[in-house]
């Protein structure tokens, strides 16, 4: 088993500046901690609560910011696609690909994100079961590519809220992929601030060492040096002056639960 | 205030003689008994259980089919589509597209819909609540298209499992735009057969009455001659053969509801 | 198949003259519209969110008034119990004891309440299923007693909220056993305002008229001439002058349903 | 912060034997990983799914076997009480008494509870939110008791299916009293199997280690020598055998947390 792997970065990508700073700080802790790193960041966020919520970048220049942070920080890059031809497009660039949790019932991104070769990570949709994501993954699997993630992202619980079962993630593992779990997004609030979505920051830690003590491969979280200011996530992005000690903490909860493998 | 409309057909497009039957059979049944009628079946199911579900025509030989029952049985069509490209190639024949549940938060989509001036039947997400909807339906009405409709399918409840509350019909009312119920998905039980979703057909007459004692505009109901060999969505459509009973009755409480509106 | 009766009054008890009041009223509404009617008011609250809600004014006293309204206006009387020692003395005045949602599952309590001989309504746990029903249904027949009712008053979903499956309606019907709905309570907000529990009374209504479409016996509705002022569940009472309006209009819906039985 | 205390046991007490074996057992194996210890056993199972579940010894024959586990083992018991009268006689006996979750909200119970002086387990009820044991502990606390502990058992999330949301946890620890995670009843499907619950015994470790990795004060777990043949709850009790595994490893992650302590 290897070590824990965080994708992290900002919600959505600013600027070149910006993803590079980023991009430096978290490699620098993750490589002091021993964990894996992989810059996570989007060039369009395509499914806004409403209308005037920004979209980003757009998938040109985001890409290109993508390439060099790779390059001039040297880690993989993981960014979201929302239609068949970003597939092709991002896959061209990024490392992993993943498949938004609105999108991971539709066969034909599933089938066109596998066939670029990369790596997908797939988030389980808030309307499904863990169990469901077997059949979901079988999709990519079908197109040759096994380089598949599976992650949990929370389940709707009522209206505008969601819950992170636990269960789902040795649920999950049983498919024999990586789980990833996503301590950002299932402390969000959809929809709960109106006209954009809330969220409890202050729990986004509480997932991520739940879940990295029952033995995952990789957490994701969203990260900014000044959360409430940023142009979406901000109120669960953890603030990046925060990460060193989160993630040396869940550092030790990795190796203590890989010591200790739970058999579900 | 109109008369009921149903939204009623296969769940997917078989062939030009099966639809062509149904479509005239439908379209007799609602003529008897005062109602409104459209339409309903899909040329591609793109978000199956598993990746062996069947899929469907295609979008050529579907919309192909579509415009002959809109020209010979002379009722009007809707259908289900899934990216920017097929609003565009559907919106030429279709004069109601619909937005699927899963893509319902999916902004470039609704756009793209809302620029073929067509009506749009937007589905609730399963994730959402009734008053997110408002939000849904800004982003097609900001292409200057109000000709939008609000869909009940249920939300999640729990796994493999919906719930549909009627308190969101008079929510999603409020908007001004009109509220339809989606009768045969509300009962669904999704992935709930393992490789593919499973019903309770029985309770879908029972949700549409519910639905429709509330004064609502229109009922989504998916019917087949023979739904336990259908295709797809087989657990939870309604045999034809029950349909002019159903269509009568639930006629009735239409009437009475619209004399007797509620004020919520 | 008999006309649909109505449980009705304020949710507590405060003065003899009060309950006369409000049962003198509703007992002249009902008779105007041909519907049954049952007086319902609490001698205590015994779960209020916090320890400062108004309890009530205590069984002794409580019984006192509600054998006058049962001997001076004539109708019967429901009311709650909380303990096995309260169905027997309740039992002495009250024509029908009903078990809360809570203590749905308390064994005893089914048991003692089955032996008075009186009707029994049963509460649906929130945290039941519809078909759980049919088993705390034997518990009470268990005791010779087949006067039950099955009563829908909503489900957990998410936090803070219930919501009223229609499919639970037809699904306890199964038993055999007379299904009411309790239009008041499953639109509360448990705990919903902090201190004590919110509600949304204009949706008491929207619930009423769904379930009396699909045909059910009774509808439970709490009213007060002025709830925002009511000493508990203000938030989801109709106020009293709402209720021949609410009468006539379900009772239409009552006959409708009634003529055109749901086979499910 | 005190190490991690064990409420463990069998669901019910079944003979004097068994209970001073399974005591003995637990009492060592607590001892060796330096976690506390206090025996848990009901005397009787007041809510059984149905009538013919088995209810159990009694009170008095119960509290005679706790009385001698804890004069010959030497360790504290826990046991849970269903009335008021039941709070008095058990707390001449035990050292906690423990509210059942459907209880959770009955105030009667809660004061006669605290009244006892004992220290009280309030099991969180499947239809509260964490926020909401703040008022019920208050109802407690108004005797003058202090010695509160909140328990998390599952959240009710559809039909027949809890979930434990491990947020509820440092929710509850805001208001300072010491919290338990019920790793057994949290993984329990009620009425899951028709005339009684299921379970998902394979779960109880993953919820337990998840929420000990958070700093909890207690694990309440369910043990047994052979669960498939016990009386009642066997699809979530854990075999005793495990017991050693499960206790050592979850104090490493007992440590580990309290380390690290959250700020939530």
């Amino acid at each position: 088993t290897q070590p824990l792997v965080f994708l992290a970065g900002p919600c959505q990508l600013e600027t070149r500046d910006h993803a590079m700073m980023i991009a430096e700080r978290m490699a620098a802790i993750c490589a002091t901690h021993g964990a894996g790193y992989v810059f996570k960041a989007s060039y369009d966020k395509a499914n806004r609560t409403s209308l005037n919520g920004t979209r980003g970048l757009g998938i040109e220049e985001g890409l290109r910011i993508l390439e060099d942070v790779r390059r001039e920080i040297g880690c993989p890059v993981v960014t979201d696609v929302h239609t068949e031809q970003q597939c092709r497009v991002a896959g061209e660039v990024a490392d992993i690909l993943q498949i938004p949790a609105f999108l991971s019932r539709q066969t034909d991104i599933l089938l066109a994100a596998g066939q670029t070769g990369r790596a997908i990570n797939i988030k389980k949709g808030q309307f499904l079961a863990p169990w469901d994501m077997e059949r979901v993954a079988e999709k990519v699997a079908s197109t040759g590519n096994d380089k598949i993630m599976l992650c949990e992202r929370g389940t709707s619980f009522g209206y505008n809220t969601l819950v992170a079962d636990m269960r789902g993630l040795p649920t999950m593992a049983r498919t024999g992929y990586p789980v990833v779990m996503d301590a950002t997004h299932s402390v969000q609030q959809p929809g709960g601030q109106g006209g954009s979505s809330g969220g409890q920051r202050e729990f986004a830690p509480v997932m991520a060492r739940a879940a990295v003590s029952l033995g995952i491969a990789s957490v994701f979280i969203e990260t900014h040096e000044a959360p409430d200011t940023a142009p979406s996530d901000g109120p669960n992005m953890i603030p990046l002056d925060q990460m060193d000690g989160l993630v040396g903490s869940l550092m030790q909860f990795d190796r203590l639960a890989k010591e200790n493998p739970l058999h579900v």
